[in-house]
């Protein structure tokens, strides 16, 4: 495994495997903010699958925290990413500092409107144009012909295939399924800050989605406003649960589904997404549905 | 010269080309809005002597154009416009229509600030979003090494500078010198909307630039200032002419030079930048110049 910090050395390294390849190889992109977990694990894992060569990029973007963020205390651990990193065949490591990837402030940025309006877009403004900035920035850098993202984060997912479809970007963004501890809490790296009280509550929200997916989704006669109600009162039955949003929607066009709506007339694929806050630390999960047929998709 | 009209076409001719020459060949983009002249003939002769392969792409891009401006009227002339490209040797014409660059509405944009926020950028608001827009479309779907641009417009150049650093995309912008009538006026797509009287008038435009650069800017004691009302009242020589504006900048940067400023103090390289209106018709002119050195960089 390569351990690379720089620009110009990382484009080396790639374009003498390419040319080793005969052009032939499929270069894969795992971009990551560090403080591994399992959930990373599997987008390494999937990585594999698809791609030739698997590039991991640890890189905590100061531009994509708005003011009063956690980007001084984000969770940070090289060795033990390194570690990580490794035991899953990663090939190559990209880890640059804040001054390799901005060397001056950046004037520009990249901007979805629309998709990115709701849910984590509008309790975080500017959120979005910190992500599309940088994942273009290290497409650019790294050229992958598959960039592999979580479906925990799934709005990312949606603006990040909003945005390479419009900018004609020639890479596939892979959506991975939600990797989740045995008691059903999605994994993140913000899981961390969690008392043991806060992470012990903090399960309502993997519950409810699940409840009301096995109790409501099945039901022809459903309304989008009773699946929010529902999760709404779910969550609530945990008395440090903050509700930020609870939102039924078209995945991944993200347009509201109107209170009247039956699910069962939906014929797009549609995600019920949480934003909750325990104490300080905002967590988010979600499931994507296809009520027709009532199947996970992830 | 192949035609091509798609984008799926064009990426596999440009694969095949790559794969053949050993990924060796250096491919140049040389993006115009068509109705071809002189002008675009020197971009794709500088393409031939830096780029190995050669292509031109012909797009009135909707979305750089504001309301009520001329995008409907825009002049068009394809037959013509192969006909100089294939005199020029161009190996590959991407003539796409609307519909295959923007399949839906974009709702992804690219936003370069500060080196927007002037000159053409506050006349033309969102024009340079819609610029940075397609350009890195166009970037994206050729993958070219190098990518030529015509210094007339000298803030795209800057400007397209800014994002191609800041997005770390694989490319050089190359900027190529203005190339003039032989009575001195820049060519442009636009001339062609001027009536006689208004082209003779227009004139004044690049004499004006050329007096300034002669008489004063070798002068050690000149003030930005004094260029500025220099060039204003020279061009309000013409009774048609009616000034947008009339600026002294620093080039790429584009920082505005304060009046009391002399340009001999000033270490950076100049532009003096002019945008009058003839009628309907809005031109635009600029020169670079080093002062220290009074030589011309174009």
């Amino acid at each position: 495994m390569k351990i690379i910090r720089n620009i110009v050395e990382l484009r080396q390294e790639l374009k003498q495997y390419r040319v080793k390849s005969n052009g032939e190889c499929r270069v894969g992109l795992v971009p990551t903010m560090g403080y591994l977990h399992e959930g990373h694990a599997s987008l390494m894992s999937r990585a594999h699958d698809l791609s030739d060569l698997v590039v991991l990029s640890i890189f905590v973007n100061p531009i994509q925290f708005g003011p009063g963020e956690d980007y001084e205390t984000y969770p940070r651990n090289e060795e033990q990413d390194l570690a990580l990193a490794d035991r899953q065949g990663v090939d190559i490591v990209f880890i640059p500092t804040v001054e390799e990837m901005y060397p001056t402030q950046t004037l520009t940025k990249i901007r979805v409107s629309e998709v990115t309006q709701l849910l984590c877009g509008s309790s975080r403004p500017g959120h979005f144009d910190g992500v599309t900035t940088v994942v273009s920035k290290l497409i650019h850098i790294v050229q992958p012909d598959q960039a592999y993202f979580g479906l925990k984060d799934a709005q990312q997912v949606a603006v990040l295939q909003q945005m390479v479809h419009d900018l004609n970007m020639n890479v596939e963004i892979v959506p991975c399924p939600i990797v989740r501890e045995e008691d059903g809490l999605a994994l993140s790296s913000r899981n961390v800050y969690l008392s043991s009280e806060e992470r012990k509550q903090a399960l309502v929200l993997s519950r409810s989605l699940f409840e009301v997916n096995e109790t409501m989704v099945n039901d022809e006669s459903v309304k989008a406003s009773e699946v929010r109600e529902r999760l709404m009162s779910l969550i609530q039955l945990s008395p440090m649960a903050v509700i930020d949003y609870v939102e039924v929607l078209t995945f991944p066009t993200l347009n509201r589904i109107n209170d009247d709506v039956l699910l069962n007339d939906v014929t797009e694929k549609l995600i019920m997404a949480v934003a909750v806050k325990f104490g300080n630390t905002r967590l988010i999960d979600n499931m994507l549905l296809t009520p027709k047929e009532a199947v996970f998709l992830v």
